[in-house]
């Protein structure tokens, strides 16, 4: 199960193909917006709960809830179930710790038209309340899947899927892409952890390290605006 | 005055020409890299201050505070002195209001080489902590400025900065830059709030509208994400 708070997310959720298993709604604290989607909730015949304001801060993990939040079910997803035709890209997370972060680029894998996003060992997990947040509900059509590295290499192995990695030792973003044609049909992107970068292993196993160009005086990108970058200018 | 917490906010600090004021380092909870940095910060004739590690939760704002924080002068920059030379790219905050968003600009900012960033009324105070902490250091050296809507326009008027904003009813990205002589010499771009997007002053006022293209199934890309994607294509 997982735990999605706010009106934008429940809301998201209820579009969504996800299964609500019920919804909590603070009796004092909930404002006349989170009140009229509990309304529509229980018109789907799905489980509201009042409870104390106390209760409900106790549930919750955000710092102003807007006094609603969904108990849901985490999807299956699988990776030999994800459909791949033609140009493909997929965004892989190596160990990218920050909530944030890696809802955020769960967020720009979908706007960017990712075919999905993949967590190796050592990334926070999907559905950790902050991920679910900040992902804006892209995490509840978005295929974002937690496989181990073995799994990872196997699928892109069958799938003919090169992985190139973010790495400030690679080539210059701008020198690899001088035109649509020198980009692959399909294509995997890693981006590694925010202090550390690429793990050796997805370092050595990356088909091609590419960088993005920066001043000397920033040490680097944030994870999230770097793989935005990555993936609008690889789309 | 502003406060930056942590190790590396505290040693960027120390290599900017900011004047820090004095440094508080918690007795119990100082981890020994903290201990060192504080050593360093002595010699320097700054004054540093040990407390309790209760008075100095109280005094930090991040939830795992490395136990050590520096008080700081902000800054004064003005945006009539801004050395404008040649090429240059501005970033406009139309009332961005997550600190988290606005530190990542000012970082992004400083990493693709644009000349400042300039925050409109309704954006988050620049030196909030946790600005500075998400800024990564990029705000003790990149110039980053209040100002008014007035005195913006006046300033991109005398500097000849055509103002393009980001929207998603503008032309898109990709049409407006077909090559590099599709961007002017100098461009100041306007991004906006995170849920209302560009005001109506800001995208009556801009000369130019542009969008990301982005999958129907997303509402938005994260203003930083956007921001930095802008920043790359319209280097």
């Amino acid at each position: 199960l997982f735990v999605a708070e706010g009106i934008r997310a429940v809301d998201e959720l209820l579009r969504s193909p996800i299964t609500i298993r019920g919804v909590l709604v603070a009796l004092g604290g909930a404002d006349e917006r989170s009140r009229i989607l509990a309304a529509t909730v229980q018109e789907r015949g799905i489980p509201v709960q009042a409870v104390t304001d106390a209760e409900f801060v106790s549930a919750a993990d955000t710092e102003t809830p807007q006094g609603i939040l969904a108990i849901a079910d985490v999807p299956r997803r699988n990776l030999a179930e994800l459909p791949i035709h033609g140009r493909s890209r997929l965004v892989v997370l190596d160990a990218v710790q920050d909530p944030g972060n890696v809802g955020t680029i769960v967020r720009t894998a979908a706007a960017l038209g990712a075919t999905a996003t993949l967590t190796l060992p050592g990334t926070v997990d999907l559905w950790n309340a902050k991920v679910v947040r900040s992902s804006m509900g892209a995490l509840f059509h978005h295929p974002a899947i937690a496989c181990t590295w073995e799994e990872l290499t196997s699928f892109l192995s069958d799938g003919q899927f090169p992985l190139w990695g973010a790495d400030p030792a690679g080539e210059p973003l701008h020198a690899v892409v001088r035109g649509p044609s020198d980009v692959p049909e399909r294509l995997a992107m890693v981006v590694g952890n925010e202090g550390a970068g690429l793990s050796s292993r997805a370092r050595e196993g990356a088909d091609k390290l590419v960088a993005i160009d920066i001043a000397s005086t920033v040490e680097s990108l944030n994870v999230a605006v770097a793989t935005g970058i990555m993936l609008y200018e690889l789309r």
